[in-house]
């Protein structure tokens, strides 16, 4: 059979390094969320671009699924392996290859993480301020467009990526971008690959933006007496001018499962979690303003926190919110989703997912970048129970429907794998067709990551 | 033959706007700067997205190019003819389609140009910051991926564009992107339009982002002893996260040719053009900055505005700055390029053209976007002097492999065309394949504006 003459020619360069243990494939073969195991039948562990160009090479000639893997956080199952293959794990391709502070810029390869990257920027001034919670790898985060709390100030990848180095299906190596900080100059080859899912190629390389370290950061949380209130208040925030770092929502489940799980004593009432980065005087006026915003909008129990430690505590508390919410049903699986709507419908789309979770009995509490318009819940059932599964996808299904009602998008950052899959051709019409014709062009013989995002072939 | 009989059908339902009057084809045949004329065959004026659909259907059954055409103003012949075919002129599409305020968006049609639509907002509190100087169409912007003098604060197109309905190769109507502020849902297809320079298909529709109008505006001109000290001073303010609205150099040559145009009375000195946005207390703090940076870097005679008539003037000169340039040489051409390269390598690769361009005897004033890296010349020649034309066709290539060895791009913001088609391969090696393999799955027949950006085809 194919795979195992390909497995027998990756050995050949990768020794060890290519494995067929059942422990190996199984964690290779699982999700952060709800999907079963879909494991590889191998997992390679390149440690160059030439490496993976081989690995490639090999499953090109014998028509085999080649997946990429950075460390497996995504949620829509993008990094399984439906229909087998070798799983590509990044985890030795982890080195920082160069820090230009002139120009604030750094290449990294794909299996750093952001954590470790922002790390080794401490001394330098600098940081990438891409952050969804998860410590990431930096090509999966680039593969699935990730974006987080900071992305309403700083963007999401799609603005952070400069260049790319890509291992394309046929087994060549491209490069596309340049250290530039913008160009004209022809098709965006690297906006195309970021949010590709691995389904165009294997990213090796990233240039990225960096940015510097503010002169002074300032946090808050505060109440509000509905979510309609706290999005008011963050529209007016946003229509001021006023740049916020971060801007982040928590409804009351979400509230009660992060005190549980973290010890805080935040009130049962919606908050926003929030950051401002600039001048100390900015700061301070940026903070004084949005106070007043808020408190026009029955905003209270207001706390600012300016101590690196206070601060952090905070956003670590923001980060559990997912690891809380689960915390709070021992046992219970989660279908988590992830829509993007016009800010001006987002308190609506909540207050209506609100009341349809309450009225099919689900519990899934809410959080989300609402500065973007983004949310996500945590839907919570026991995936032995066939009632409690349909009633859970249904409920989904019906988030997503609404988004789109609502002039949204299926997924803000999550991503499309398996998970959305479904959703594609409702929300881009015959668009989705469009990304099938560029897939067919790019990976003729439908070996990078298939049966994810496009539209299957058969 | 073809065209006549496409011109036959189309005039069925497009009447009188659909023209074949030598006026109007040479019109639609010419550029803003030194191309011949390259004239379509008839210059189509459709007033809806059918139109344009039945038009490009029209044109792909009979193979015939398809050009679009917002005001003419793009730089290397994006949309001259050289091929002949049918010119879509969109500017009976201007209409402006809906404003939405709380979500600081707009839908316009293709036809509106950049300073209709902020005559259209002033009163709403919002503005679309994309700025190129010429009063070009949004279509065409997105078209070419244009940007300018406030990109270095707010981006350029690529940024700012967050949905489009498309025209295809085959005559079919996509929309892509929706009002979401970001999505990981699938590949980027606006993305992939935005810089295509109508090679994949025509924009009928754009939402675009807007930005709240800044509570107070403060502008500035200072000079500098060399371009390296502008530049030493942008890199330190960027460094230090102050966030510059616009920052412009101008180079001794500029001034001089701007001093004659419009009156001005700046010192023969490099000079930095600048802008700050934010709160009243906001923007005098970074003014403070910035002029404590520019004096250590040797800036002197600044001189602030801050009333918006001073403001307006400061603006004016710098975006008359390209017909002063022209005006200094009465019966010239121009070859105006356009690069740009990571900051830290701008000063030095700013010098060295000027260098090169003395020891050619060519006269070349350069002006830039600064705070991207971007800056441009214009090559003025006696086009009836072959040694000239030759001179500045080599002094130009020079200019765009130097910001190549220097890790930029051959083309900033002013786009591919035919001007600079010959350095794609040079810029992107097989990535240009890549482009070329995109066009053909998008546009087998290769109609959409054929001859620009991609390989060329046989
Ligand atoms: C608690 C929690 C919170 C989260 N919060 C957020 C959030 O706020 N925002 C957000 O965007 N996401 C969030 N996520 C999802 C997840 O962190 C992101 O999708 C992240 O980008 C995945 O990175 P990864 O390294 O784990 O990639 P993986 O899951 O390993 O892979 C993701 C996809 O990228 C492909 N891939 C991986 N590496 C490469 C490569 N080098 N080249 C090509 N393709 C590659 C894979 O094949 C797969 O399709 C969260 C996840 C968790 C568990
Ligand atoms: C004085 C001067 C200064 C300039 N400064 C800048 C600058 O700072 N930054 C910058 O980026 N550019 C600058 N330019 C170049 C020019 O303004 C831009 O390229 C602009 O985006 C062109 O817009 P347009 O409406 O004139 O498009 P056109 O020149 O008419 O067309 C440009 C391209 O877009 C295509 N096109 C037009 N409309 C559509 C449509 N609806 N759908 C699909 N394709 C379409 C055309 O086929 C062509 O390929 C400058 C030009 C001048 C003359």
């Amino acid at each position: 059979m194919g795979i195992q003459t390909v497995i027998a020619e990756l050995s050949t360069f990768l020794g060890q390094r290519v494995s067929c243990s059942k422990s190996e494939l199984e964690l290779h073969g699982q999700s952060e969320t709800h999907f079963p195991l879909m494991p590889p039948d191998a997992v390679a562990y390149p440690e160059s671009t030439e490496e993976v160009a081989k690995i490639v090479q090999a499953c090109a000639r014998h028509r085999i699924p080649v997946i990429g893997w950075g460390v497996g956080t995504s949620l829509e199952a993008q990094a399984q392996a439906p229909k087998g293959g070798i799983c590509v794990d990044f985890s030795r391709m982890n080195n920082i290859l160069e820090v230009r502070q002139a120009d604030m810029d750094v290449t990294v390869q794909p299996g750093v993480t952001r954590e470790a990257l922002n790390e080794d920027l401490r001394a330098t001034g600098l940081f990438f301020p891409v952050d969804p919670g998860a410590n990431a790898t930096l090509g999966g985060m680039a593969a699935t467009r990730a974006s987080g709390t900071t992305t309403v100030r700083y963007g999401s990848m799609r603005q952070n990526v400069l260049a790319l180095e890509v291992v394309t299906a046929s087994g060549e190596v491209i490069r596309t971008g340049s250290r530039a900080r913008k160009t004209s100059s022809g098709y965006d080859l690297t906006g195309l690959f970021v949010g590709s899912e691995g389904t165009l190629g294997l990213i090796t390389e990233l240039t990225l933006r960096l940015q510097g370290q503010p002169e002074a950061v300032a946090s808050a949380v505060c109440a509000f007496p509905s979510v309609g209130n706290a999005v008011a208040a963050v529209i007016d925030t946003i229509q001021m001018g006023i740049p916020m770092a971060r801007i982040e929502l928590v409804d009351v489940a979400s509230v009660e499962a992060v005190n549980a799980y973290s010890g805080s004593e935040l009130d049962a009432a919606p908050h926003l979690l929030l950051e401002f980065h600039g001048s100390d005087a900015g700061v301070a006026e940026k903070s004084e303003t949005f106070g007043a915003i808020a408190e026009s909008h029955g905003g209270a129990g207001f706390e600012w926190a300016t101590k690196a430690e206070d601060r952090n505590a905070l956003w670590a508390m923001r980060h559990n919110a997912y690891h809380a919410i689960k915390a709070s049903r021992p046992g219970a699986k989660v279908l988590v989703t992830d829509v993007c709507v016009p800010i001006s419908n987002l308190a609506q789309v909540i207050e209506e997912t609100c009341l349809d979770l309450e009225k099919s009995g689900i519990h899934g509490p809410i959080v989300g970048h609402v500065g973007d318009g983004n949310f996500h819940t945590s839907l919570m059932f026991d995936d032995t129970d066939a009632t409690q599964v349909s009633a859970v996808k249904a409920a989904s299904n019906r988030m997503v429907e609404r988004a789109l009602a609502f002039g949204g998008t299926v997924t803000g950052e999550h991503g499309v794998g398996l998970g959305k899959l479904n959703y594609m051709e409702r929300e881009h019409g015959s668009g989705w067709a469009m990304m099938g014709a560029i897939k067919q062009a790019l990976d003729p013989e439908n070996i990078m990551n298939p049966g994810k995002l496009v539209p299957p072939r058969n």
